[in-house]
């Protein structure tokens, strides 16, 4: 095969493509543009490293540069960043250092990802303001709690409520966003003694979360210090050339830093220059295998959308494993075996301090309704190890289901670090996805040992209990 | 609804029962016939007890016969032996210290559960010889290792070579059989300081698992001192009164003391002394209510077989949730809606000392063959949380699958403890249950972030390769 196959972006999606392609149709030519300098790096992994586990940015990275060219042979561009596509002649135009450069595609993968967003007002561009969207950003906060820790005297009067469970309390600071990276960055900054301030728009934290999941979650941040601010939107960041202040509509709070975990948003810019359609969501549209309305075309990761397994609907949910799977799934198409790559069932999980948390499906009412579902839902209470055994904790799990025909639509669970609310989820994405009834989950056949759970786990007994009402 | 319902056997499937009928019909009259004093309790938890993690047989009591009597309102009667069903006239006898009773019925569940059994080998009868199947047996075994304890001088010289890494060395001790139960009290023998040498009859340990969780057992059952013998089947325990040593064909062992987890067998005498047919494993058969061969006569719990998911064939696999989601489901049929009680996937989980291990579906070749399947299957390692997150193992999983249609059969996972791998079996529960394909599972959207998993969910690596041999 004497073709070319080129990759736009070389995270997740695109070096998972340009992997799989390469390592099953070695005569492709595979090419691979990153405007940046980091490929195929765990950017979930940067709250960890900002908060000290992780030591150098290298750990982050799975596969070096090199190792990708010389092991691989992929021809890896960083600092290539691609300013045009022309579909008509099927090239692509990127700008390095040294110039310009086209490059002609039989095969190309759009996996631009996505960038995080920075709400339009005032005092966003304050020394001091941050996001979480790359690794230069992990580099800069990282720098930021190390200049803050040195600067700050351990003898410092209380500077806050936050502060009374800190031994030297820094700070204060502003978490703008009660989503994952905010919760994590909130624990990241807690963990080097900052009193952290943490302002949600909404009127709960991980919104996609069920209200109890939310609940849990929201009190034991306060329990670790963080004061969750809720219903509060950030109007204005106050300061004169550095940040000095965040204010809502109802008061004024003073920081030395604002972390912005306001979401992302799908880049999107360069395959509408080039005529590739968006789906309702605003990310780039695509069917089954990925292909974008341009024939050869593929779009992978955090700039596409997705099929939601319960609605059939497009969904944007940007998060690592669909890249990969996505990207995995396009480059096995291209080097000859047409891949269908998954629909989502929008799965996230989350470690906030000492707890862990994990959403699936539908839970949303009024979306389960949009989608035609008359949602029921159900939350219990349920001891994550038999009730004998020593340790061991509480895990609460929401679940969701269509009241007619009592398909599981969704579910969300909680419990205290390690008690396994997560991993414990995994039945969960099973049964949304293959489409059980509440009455078939409560059937499955688990596991079970004292150390483990009580003889129904948790999500058999939120299943037992939900099926009841049905 | 005035009629009665009587349950023969007062464990998890019989007070289930008891209370679920009780619960939605209040006015049937419930009568429980329970040879022993304890009832509901969690036999699973007696090896924690004789660890010495739970300090009183009490605790292993999830509802006492009191409760079960004035506010579940049920008419159990303790140290009652049922020696006779008599379904002509649809009496049952049960014999009583005041003598015997005849109980008409209206409905009968029969839930006698099963017993250790015991081999026919030489020395069996010798004091010393423990089995583990009821409270009295725990009790005694906590006795004999206080007792030990107690006699047992710190400063003695070392007994043997399992006795290496214990601080204060008692025993030698023996455990014949290598299945959860041999494990589990192997476990609870070390911590109290015993020399254990595990016999087990075939060439590994945990035999229903895969060769790759046996063995990654059976090495940590070594690294924490236990001295395991495969294809070392007992064939007599000598000794004058008391147990002196176990002797296989090839050596002769001294030990003090004999625990035999040689497994259990239904007890199905007087179900077979009324008419009621056993199936092909055995046990009672029933249909898919749990109904027997005779008219209004339920079986639940480990008496009784089960379908299996993957071959829609009856199976025995005596364990608790089984028992408890039998005969909740017979509860509920007797209440006035008849209930499916589902099938099972012979799903089994075990905590030895520091590992965890869990195993679903089909995973011998044999059978698997034998169900009309050509199975392949796989073993992988991989890390239990992302590469750089700190801390994490290393979860192995096998996964077995239909050559032909890709059908997931089974799979067998193993990992640190605490590293997820029962948890994380509820994924392939989930799948094997369904019907899915190894394709399928390997597009599950199942949970990640850093403290979790790597991107990939073992399970999904596992799939992701087994794919690839498809």
């Amino acid at each position: 095969m004497d073709e070319t196959f080129v990759v736009i972006g070389g995270d997740a999606a695109g070096m998972s493509a340009a992997s799989k392609a390469k390592r099953d149709e070695p005569d492709l030519d595979v090419v691979v543009f990153e405007k940046g300098q980091w490929v195929s790096y765990g950017a979930c992994g940067l709250p960890y490293y900002v908060k000290g586990e992780i030591q150098s940015l290298d750990e982050l990275v799975s596969v070096t540069p090199e190792e990708f060219r010389e092991e691989r042979h992929i021809d890896l561009r960083t600092g290539h960043e691609v300013t045009h596509i022309d579909p008509e002649n099927r090239t692509v135009t990127a700008r390095s250092g040294d110039g310009e450069t086209v490059q002609p595609y039989d095969h190309l993968l759009i996996a631009t990802g996505a960038a995080a967003i920075e709400p339009s007002i005032d005092g966003i561009d304050l020394d001091g303001v941050y996001t979480l969207g790359s690794m230069t950003d992990g580099k800069e906060l990282r720098e930021f709690v190390a200049r803050s820790r040195e600067s700050s005297p351990s003898d410092q009067p209380d500077r806050g409520p936050a502060c009374q469970y800190l031994e030297n309390c820094t700070g204060p600071v502003a978490v703008v966003g009660g989503g994952y990276i905010g919760i994590e960055m909130a624990e990241a900054l807690v963990a080097n003694d900052f009193e952290v301030h943490l302002f949600q728009r909404g009127d709960r934290v991980l919104r996609g979360f069920s209200q109890a999941t939310s609940e849990a979650v929201a009190e034991h941040l306060e329990d670790q210090s963080v004061a969750v601010y809720l219903d509060a939107e950030v109007e204005s960041i106050e300061g004169s050339a550095a940040v000095e202040a965040v204010a809502t509509a109802d008061e004024r709070v003073p920081v030395e830093m604002v972390l912005l975990g306001t979401g992302v948003s799908p880049r999107t810019e360069l395959a509408e220059d080039a005529g590739i359609e968006l789906g309702p969501t605003g990310a780039i549209a695509t069917d089954a295998y990925r292909e974008t309305n341009l024939p050869d075309v593929y779009a992978a990761g955090d700039c596409s959308e997705a099929e939601h397994v319960v609605t059939d609907e497009p969904d944007y949910v940007p998060l690592a494993l669909t890249a990969n799977r996505h990207g995995r799934a396009v480059g096995q198409t291209v080097a000859g075996t047409p891949s269908v790559a998954g629909g989502i069932a929008g799965t996230a999980a989350v470690k906030a301090f000492e707890v862990e948390a994990a959403r699936t499906g539908l839970l949303d009412e009024e979306e389960a309704r949009e989608a035609g579902f008359d949602p029921i839902s159900k939350t219990i209470d349920a001891k994550s190890r038999a009730g004998y055994y020593p340790e061991g904790g509480t895990v609460r799990v929401t679940l969701t289901a269509d009241r007619e025909s009592g398909r599981v639509l969704g579910g969300s669970l909680v419990s205290e670090y390690g008690e396994g609310a997560v991993h414990r989820s995994h039945a969960l994405v099973g049964a949304v996805t293959e489409g059980a009834t509440v009455d078939d989950l409560a059937n499955y056949d688990l596991a079970y040992a004292p150390p483990f759970n009580t003889t129904w786990d948790p999500v058999l007994t939120a299943a037992k209990v939900l099926d009841g009402e049905l």
